[in-house]
């Protein structure tokens, strides 16, 4: 077993780009202005290209180098398995490509990690970088894989009712193959480093979490990390929305890890100019929201990609933390205070948790597999019905509850506990999440039933597991959701659908939904579009039209809001703090050391706010921090201005 | 030789789709539904995949079901050929794989056709479900059936002059290899069900229309069909020209027909998700619109797919005229009216035809394939050099004519009937037709001489067969035209031109005439931009501008139709109904049955009208149907609304 | 060595095409329309497939008819070499296809090489019609040669400082093996006509600049040329900077011919329909301005694409200068108007040079290289990261100095002469050249010292020639820019930087400078964004920005004249001639025979114009050529109409 420790405070650093052409001093250099601005922890990949000399014979003097001046600057060292891969191959790799090169690579960590296994700066190892690939490659060693693995499978005892199905057994292998893969190096790490810490970052989670099998991942991980770069992988969100991306994004790995901890093991750190898909640099105010958000959401730490860029191909030059002068960029600078803060309050942060709404948003990996597999190639682009339209609802969802200065959480249906007696006080919501697969029929159930609250939007549960229609008199969800669905109609890109008297802007299509037990509350003529039900102990709401995504769309979450907060009143109300009324472009993540509460609020509006939390009326706000020149005078009398970071200390005003 | 019956009344249906997983019951209630909506006729997609066991033997079981529950509810069926082939080829197999996959197709016509043919509900067979590719395919069979046809193929003996030219073989051998496949397929069909109806259903006529010989097709078809999907093939419209589109398409289909009946074999019964290029789920206007033009284009049926929707993988649960509660659809109820309207009165539909309106635009295969052919790869899009605008120009015509309330012919060149004594009252429209086979040369000729009219617009005859460039002295059609074109000039993406007076909206080029017979109509400082010129008892009428392109751009057939109106008089006055006035939006279909007439009004405008039709002055109107409150005093005082179908039977007062 | 000649007036043609099927009456109309209308050349595309028959005879009937007809009018004609290749291949051979198709090549030389050069009408021999592919083709040949050429070729000496590199040794090889291959065809050609003149064409030079190159091309050359369609090569530019898009290729030919003659191999003459990427024709004030810009940068002829278009296939029908009917179109009428005033004045014209400026506009080959091989597949457009970033940026500022009535020159820095003594009076502008290769770091140095002007702009010299970032302590330019960067930072899309109290628009980035020796002349709070600095005998200014892409995007050079109108005083003094003030749409060329000079005024702006021309106070202006009426009273006193070009010869009051 690895190392897990959750008893820390967040650790910030930075990456150490390390390359041959580097000098001894310049490797020195960063490792004490990771030191000088308080940096404790920084990642390096450890290229078998510089260090296995083409006669076989290993060569590992740069990198010690860089341990030496992690031991000498009490830095310490993820170390990132790198074999030896071509120069203009970015990322690294992802699987082996041949039995061979399965040899090689084991062959690879064999001299690798005894070698740095005796630094005290080694702190870990991270056994791929940023495992993911999107589809399944088609090399040899990934096809025997694949075949050898069909032959195992044993066949799944649902079979769609009899009808013929979709073949998804790529995607399940894809997932089963990188837990494979992650799991192989581990156990390889671990013959000659027995018990070291394992961390893994994933990355493009928006895109690729459907490949991520996280509660497997456990079993042999330390800590879960991710990648969260705005240029390459935040294009479903606007700039002002990158931070709301990072809440989203934190909130998916934290509930990953689990029981585990979790860092953000990338951020962007500076300028891109070719590389990336969106150019941009870093804002100071975006880096101490990027870090306060992560450690909002419970991050045991960042580390920054990275503090001195790479100088040859591809990003050479982007990137850096550390100016091409090897000085603190802004960016640095604001990182340092952040770190100052961290550090003023170690006691607070090291045991901090998140407080937890009990709002979980929940996506399913076969509603991403699905609407990939009946994509037909056409020039028209509809949001809904695009690759993202399923993962842009849930944001949807989850952008809505962030305006109430809630944090809900965000995690895949397996990730969520089904098993519990007691579900008061905790909402699920599947929007637009078109695949509910069988085994999670009784389970929803079961959580209604025991008094847990269920938001079923757009065309949630359409499929099964197999891209089988549920739709029918026998739909599953009939007795949870109190009715039957008798079409769904495409209406328009955008239309206006009336809720118990709001008006919500849906995009494409409306469900026309045939009651049972349920109580219509939306209706059209006779066409009745949503109900609330009651089942078990419980309550479902089911809105079978995509008003998140229409709300998305038009940027207005107001109605959304509205309908939420006639909906949670209950859950709403059990929030330690929330805001008092909506705030567009605002964002409060709460951490909780066991009766000690931190508010940190965010401000990406286009103006400077006035804001009132609701919870904090008989606490005396302690203000931790503030970017801006915000004030707290009272939890009604908050100002933070564009772009600025507020930590509240709430204190009882007796303490 | 296979059945053809040209008398009986449209038989109106929807496809019910079989697949393993389907329950008796359902099946027996999906045929009663037809029953009781009074749909006549259905078509089943006969799976080889579900049949044909992996020993070996043959289980028709399942399509038992189904073809027992015809017989019982008395709604003929349709087989259509389907041999095993992936669960995901959504459209079916186009053409034999390989020399053994011929023999599995033989085999497999050889299990089905005896066994189904004892079935009264047999209707006929459908030996392709939509054939046509875009392109031939690259399989072993269909490149050896290639060199085999080229070495066959006898050299035409017209070489374009001397000179070197393009090489269309491919197109030509496309051409006649889905024929030869759809007529070994009939041969087959017929060993087993001699006589047997044949029938079969092209589809996106406007992008593969030079993929299909109708005229050939006729020696083995008992009817023609065709898929008009809306979602999938309606491109080159917006929603508010999907009627005027679905008539295109009808005349294509009626020409192609020729003496034989045919059917709109597949129109878009329901909503889609995420198949098709387009979402969109049809209104109960439109399925009766679409119903009533195709029934005004003289078709003797049409069926919706689908009844019932699949369940499973692409296109599940979407396009069901059935909701998931296997009740009838509002679309299925609008259906259900029309069809009361055709037995209401089935003595006048089943004799029914179209009343020719003498106007023809034609359109020729070789100019399709010569627009394909020449493409550059480019960032910069413009209709009339695009793919597309040949078509789109000819459909400009369509749609200016169909504002005057008359129904124009559209058909494929080699579809005309050349050979007639007298050509009065008839007009050929030959718009964008860049391609001018050498073979139509003199029949052009032959037309106008013997008294027929003819419009030549933008680049028409620019090309022969070859792509060789007709432009020079020896122009073939310079004593037709009158005249000779100097050069063609980009002028703009779109520009005015005047002609008599009229200002018209031109797209990219206008060509500079020399004149020789002709009479100059459009002059533009020294040069002449259109003629006028009479040819033996007929006269052609010369814009060598793209006027039909420029108006369709700009939505507005304002120009075109007063130039029709001074152009086309003596045939106007030859109509039995046209409208008094343009009616943009608007669109007008008369059946004839010997003396008595059926006038099928369309508003497909923004608003209300009030229509006055020329040529009903002295006859009393009868409202057979009209799905929006539309009224009708006399033939001057019709008012229609929106989306509203109106059918006027016009009595003679004394009746 | 071939013959090279510049002593003679520019020589107008343009190209007769010669194919099967054409008469000999008609091939006599055309050398005889060539005659009539002033030109003098023409070219030829010799087609192996029209003379080599299929049992290996050679039979050149119809091109001897052709050059028959030359000696009968006195046409000179250039023979362009077209071995065999498909019908479709519209641009012809660029390389052997395998050593086989080598073989065939010289076969085909030896062929035809001797008889055509018994006639007189003979002018010369064009190896290869456009070469330059843009990548290095996948064919058996090509591939072998790269693999030869990289077991022959030397390491370089400068290995980036130790680090590894991006390899671009494809990118070097073909450059070489252009040069090889047009070297190769020359010498096959002088075996059978030693010392024949001998002219190669290349084509989309802004795209495909860096794989062209010209020094070494010198040694086999007579004269250099270029094909310059505007519906093929101008995509970075709209309609009406066509012109100065003329200009620029102009002077890309001019510089890379260096002390031989050049001629604009092709001009586009007439209309194009399916063909190229952009539709348009050429009017006839096109047609002259094309011309004057040509001869105004010193060409000595140009000849069109083409005089009569190709009958069949591919560009039949397109872009003629004769008329279908084989009159000359007004576009020839404007050409020979143009060939009227050449040989009026053959006496100035025959010996005319371009006046140089002075001011040289570099762009290196491994800027564009490393440019494209550093992009990321995106969605996300921005000129300054996308392909055309680096080759714009140089444009920007050619369009600006052209707005000042100068010209500037346009070169390769390798065809920069690094080695005089003195550069008083010089300036070099580097504009976002981002790859300033290690050989020509002390060469800049050098020049600077001797007294010559340096601008840098945008992220010049990030890189060296093999993508690795000069960025840091060790810029190497550090000394000569006077500072070192600190970071690059993406502001925004557009976004104000203020120098020297004037605000230019700048796009994406903007550097923050650490000061050296340099005079800080633009700064925001305490960033350095611009710099002064005074190295030897010379200065530089450096502009880290986008300043030039900036201003093209929003199309408004005005701050960047009054930036180049401070800086470069004692530059612009030194003009003969120059505007007043800024002319946006302007452009004026000076041609010098002696101590007699011409101005060629064009004005492509919206409005007729009165321009002052600083310099001609004192002399008296004779208009030579005005095509739409202009006037000229005195140097303050000229009036210039829309799309008209003037020429005003410069008399003295005394003469």
């Amino acid at each position: 077993m690895a190392k897990t420790e959750n008893s820390h405070i967040p650790m910030i650093g930075a990456e150490v780009f390390i390359e041959p052409g580097q000098s001894p001093e310049e490797i020195d250099i960063w490792f004490q202005q990771l030191q000088k601005n308080g940096m404790k922890i920084t990642r390096i990949r450890m290229f078998e290209s510089y260090m296995h000399k083409a006669d076989g014979s290993w060569d590992f003097s740069l990198f010690d180098t860089a341990f030496r001046a992690g031991e000498k600057y009490d830095i310490k060292i993820y170390a990132n398995l790198f074999p030896a891969t071509d120069f203009t191959d970015v990322g690294g790799f992802k699987f082996p490509k041949s039995e061979a090169n399965l040899g090689q690579i084991s062959n690879y960590i064999q001299h690798l990690v005894p070698h740095f296994k005796q630094y005290a700066s080694l702190y870990g190892w991270v056994p791929i970088n940023e495992p993911g690939s999107g589809v399944l490659p088609e090399d040899e060693y990934s096809l025997k894989s694949f075949e050898d693995w069909k032959a195992r499978e044993i066949k799944e005892l649902y079979n769609s009712q009899g009808f013929t199905i979709l073949d998804f057994r790529k995607e399940k292998f894809l997932l089963y193959y990188n837990t494979w893969f992650l799991s192989w190096l581990t156990q390889e790490i671990h013959l000659y480093d027995p018990g070291a810490r394992i961390h893994v970052n994933n990355h493009a989670i928006f895109q690729h979490a459907a490949e991520y099998d996280f509660p497997q991942w456990r079993s042999f991980l330390s800590s879960l990390g991710g990648s969260a770069h705005a240029s390459w992988h935040f294009g479903y969100f606007s700039r002002h929305k990158y931070a709301v991306a990072m809440s989203a994004n934190s909130e998916i790995l934290r509930s990953g890890a689990g029981p585990l901890p979790w860092l953000m093991t990338e951020l962007q750190g500076g300028n891109n100019i070719y590389s990336a898909f969106n150019p941009l640099c870093p804002t100071p105010e975006e880096i101490a929201q990027w870090l306060w958000i992560t450690i909002g959401s419970g991050s045991k730490g960042s580390i920054f990609w990275c503090l001195n860029p790479r100088r040859s191909g591809f990003e050479a030059g982007e990137w850096g933390m550390l100016d091409y002068l090897n000085e603190p960029s802004c960016r640095m600078r604001a990182a340092s205070e952040v770190i100052n803060v961290i550090n003023e309050h170690a006691d607070f942060f090291s045991e901090a948790k998140v407080a937890e709404s009990g709002i979980h948003i929940l996506y399913t990996r076969e509603s991403l597999w699905i609407e990939q597999a009946l994509q037909v190639k056409s020039d028209s682009t509809e949001p809904g019905r695009d690759i993202g339209g399923v993962m842009k609802s849930a944001l949807a969802w989850f952008e809505a509850i962030t305006e109430m200065g809630v944090s809900p959480g965000f995690r895949e249906i397996g990730e969520f506990d089904f098993t519990r007696k007691d579900y008061t006080g905790e909402v699920i919501i599947l929007a637009q999440q078109i695949s509910i697969p069988s085994r999670y029929w009784t389970a929803l159930e079961h959580f209604v039933e025991r008094g847990g609250h269920l938001i079923a939007e757009g065309l949630t549960a359409y499929y099964d597991e197999n891209a089988f229609a549920l739709m029918g008199k026998d739909f599953p969800f009939q007795k949870l959701f109190g009715g039957l669905i008798k079409e769904f109609i495409l209406k328009d890109r955008l239309f206006e659908i009336e809720v118990e008297g709001h008006t919500h802007i849906a995009h494409l299509w409306y469900g026309i939904i045939h009651p049972l037990t349920g109580r219509a509350i939306a209706v059209d003529g006779e066409e009745v579009l949503a109900l609330r039900n009651t089942f078990g102990q419980g309550k479902v709401l089911w809105i079978p039209s995509l008003i998140g995504l229409g709300s998305r769309i038009t940027d207005n979450y107001h109605s959304l809001v509205l309908l939420l907060n006639r909906e949670l009143g209950h859950i709403l109300d059990k929030q330690v703090f929330r805001f008092s009324k909506q705030q567009p472009g605002l964002l409060m993540k709460t951490l909780q050391n066991g009766k000690d509460y931190l508010s940190i609020l965010i401000n990406k509006s286009q103006e400077s706010q006035d804001i009132s939390i609701q919870g904090g009326e008989n606490l005396k706000p302690i203000l931790w921090y503030a970017n801006k020149n915000g004030t707290v005078a009272s939890s009604d009398q908050i100002q933070i201005n564009r772009e600025e970071t507020l930590l509240i200390r709430w204190m009882s005003y007796s303490d």
